[in-house]
């Protein structure tokens, strides 16, 4: 997702005008490229907010048809940005149908569709998709090193915490159901009164959000709560241990030595390492 | 509890069509063993959504009918299911007082007990912890590897995490009754009314779900429920760091190679190296 | 706290039936110590189970005598206990001025004070701490092994988690007199009508506990709320950080290799080590 | 931020009286130093609880003028204190423009200020900044050694936290706004009636804080509230995890000896270690 780029690199050799703009549009090695991404960054986080506070009733009731224009020149902004990225760009197929490709689409579709649909300008929050576009202008400043180790250990943890996250529903479904008999049948708690109902209450109290629109309120109910929470302390902990055990790792290994073999060149020696471990050769 | 499967796999070397069966039920590393899976994994998952669904009055009201005859369907399917299981292991008794097989059991016996027992359909949510087959599917898929790993580190992780949240409860009960001193008898709190009540509080608060249902008055009881929140935040740690530690030495233990050097019998290799990093010798 | 018990082991070689006693009441390693062990830690949590219910107003109206006699029963039995081990320590004074020789005092006294003064009773949930022998069973099982180096790692972690609070008060202190300028005295909102009442919010919101008895009602107040949740999601990383990197150490720790030096008998070698660090003898 | 003293020490080496009470002042490396730190502490402590109890209206109804009278001796103590400080100090425009140069004037300036504007003294409360120098009594106290190292390890995990808050902040934004769809426009709950009031409730939830001021209605607003609360259950274990691994980095660095072994140049020994454990030479 974020990588994809240095594969276009290598179409873009040229020194013509197209690939001068390409450098800049899309990679953020340049200063003309760093000021693009920046004022690009500052006009998204504008027209969300704009977005945003069109929706406060006071705002609209006064400032209705201010945002209304605002909205029109952001997406003409991003319009013709779009169009251009489609001009310089090489491989223009991969390009529109990757991440940042359909999100830049869907980010200006909506105000035109607004013309025959009303009620579709809310999908333009989407655009603060496009802020992660932030992530490739630091990761460019760091040199592609320890922010991207961070990525690839949270996407070395996604499936286990998805696997974890399963185990905490059956838990939640099950205990959800008791209450649902202890509170909802029993004592008739209108909190409690379907198990969809009751398993909404137990991810409310075992993620410690804890809203409190629903409670327990026979001593048996809060009986079965505090089981929940107290289930939900202890293994708050284990997705926790994943991501930092995969973190652990990979800070780990770009502290390594960064020796290089005058031998065979292999950088990421074992700090207490005497021969390369790759051709034997002394370093 | 997931480990039992490769002993059975030793008595069912034969090619019959009962061992064929068997190893398409009991394991998953063949296709149809895969499919067979995912097809019971996709039946039982839509089982439990009736039966959830069946407890909403709205849903209750107009497709009550049909909900109970999808329920018997379902039923017969996982009696079918069972008898199945039970023709072609080899060691039944082992596999009815399984884990699994005690599961299995209570997930279809309650249909059959609604005939004179009406209520007894929502034990039928204990279907969900059938749906835990998902590991072994996912486990086969890894070959065995990282996902077993972090079993081991939770299950070495339980003993002490339980030690840790009897503390924190005796922690609950003292200050619980030192709220109902300073609520419910000084202030007339009606939410700290009794010592049990004020534990129940003291959990809700430590554990960080705060429902707001029960909540301190007077500045005296503010001042403690201050103290408890500052505590149970200093000691949320604990279990996490527990699971960390543990995950910690099992995933950097699995990552390292155990190849012994023919020269300096140095152990601990990165699984990339040709040679040792300690004597340069050709591992 | 935990380890003053092999100090008395010395002054106890003897066989006298005081001494017998002694290693029964005092110790775990034999059979009969841990039977009295187990008998005594149930009758304590029996008796809490007694004081706690006690207050409940149903269970006092319709139980209260039979609570009341069961409560002599048990403070009979606990000072029967003190006495017999005031006789058989050798060390009089260092035990009755230990930390458990305080509790087991406390523990008993508050019985005999509600002859004189009522409402002394509610003292007796300091029982709750004569649990904590139960480590103690628990430790001599596992041969003092990893539970020890969890209280070591929890011990080392208390100053550094505390400096850490008191700069989350600090925080809290400042954003909740920012609160109370905004929301109590700007726009009115009664649960912010002062400053500790401010910093009583900001702390049950950091510690995201979130009662909602308390909560902003204009648009800067929420903003500034959105502020300090932030903040307290992205800090409370920091206590589990410290205990899991100091588990971490203990935890490598003890898994170090248990070769013994043939030469000097040292025990705790690297893994990786050949030679003994300290006699330099070949292992 | 804690490091600039040592600085400044190099242009204290003279014995004048002035030299004697920078040191006593400015550092707590001395009995008089840490004497005077610890009643500065205690000063600026008991200072702040009175600026926060003058906020209560009871308190301010019956000791009003005792407390605006205290308000003034701190103030002059103060202030005594800030002068004297800029009359030892070597580079007084370095302290007068240092972190702390600034809060000690903040810390004072306020209460002149009241008497042309009054409802300045609540900026008094930034004298809880002040309380920081306990940093520094302690880090002297412990020789610079592991607090330092947290420090840095928190500091080296700021920016990478940033970017992480800003993900959730993405994720809050557009679930909110989808939140404002089902739940205030379609269904009319109150609580989000604008998207910035329903990425407020998002926000509130995603940190489990979960007032329950504001609370989902409707099947489809509570099936995506679990969502948000899945996710947050998820990621609350990166920061932590980031944190976890620094802090882990920092501490097995500082407790590994860095002696070179004389005779095959090994680095990294057991600090209690008197040989090489790789080749066994006397170190």
């Amino acid at each position: 997702m974020f990588n994809d780029l240095s594969q276009h690199a290598a179409d873009h050799q040229g020194n013509g005008i197209r690939d001068r703009i390409w450098r800049i549009v899309f990679l953020s090695d340049t200063r003309a490229g760093k000021a693009f991404d920046v004022l690009l960054l500052t006009l998204i986080a504008t027209s969300i907010t704009v977005v945003m506070l069109e929706t406060v009733p006071e705002i609209q009731a006064k400032h209705g048809k201010l945002f209304r224009v605002l909205e029109w020149i952001f997406t003409a902004l991003f319009t013709a940005e779009y169009l251009l990225r489609l001009w310089v760009v090489g491989k223009k197929r991969s390009y529109l149908f990757s991440f940042y490709g359909i999100i830049d689409f869907i980010s200006i579709l909506p105000t035109y569709l607004t013309l025959f649909l009303p009620g579709m300008q809310y999908v333009l929050v989407v655009r603060v998709l496009r802020l992660l576009r932030v992530f490739r202008v630091m990761k460019m400043a760091r040199h592609l090193g320890e922010a991207n180790l961070i990525l690839n250990a949270i996407q070395a943890s996604v499936p286990k915490i998805t696997v974890f996250l399963f185990l905490v529903l059956s838990i939640t479904v099950i205990l959800g159901t008791v209450m649902y008999v202890v509170e909802g049948i029993i004592a008739g708690n209108a909190g409690f009164n379907s198990v969809p109902q009751s398993v909404y209450w137990g991810i409310v109290t075992i993620s410690t959000v804890g809203y409190g629109d629903v409670a327990p309120m026979t001593p048996a109910g809060k009986f079965i709560a505090t089981l929940i929470m107290l289930i939900g302390y202890g293994i708050i902990a284990v997705p926790t241990g994943i991501v930092t055990a995969e973190l652990n790792l990979s800070l780990t290994e770009i502290r390594l030595d960064h020796r290089r073999c005058p031998e065979c060149g292999h950088v990421g020696h074992d700090p207490k390492a005497s021969f390369c471990k790759m051709c034997g050769h002394d370093i």
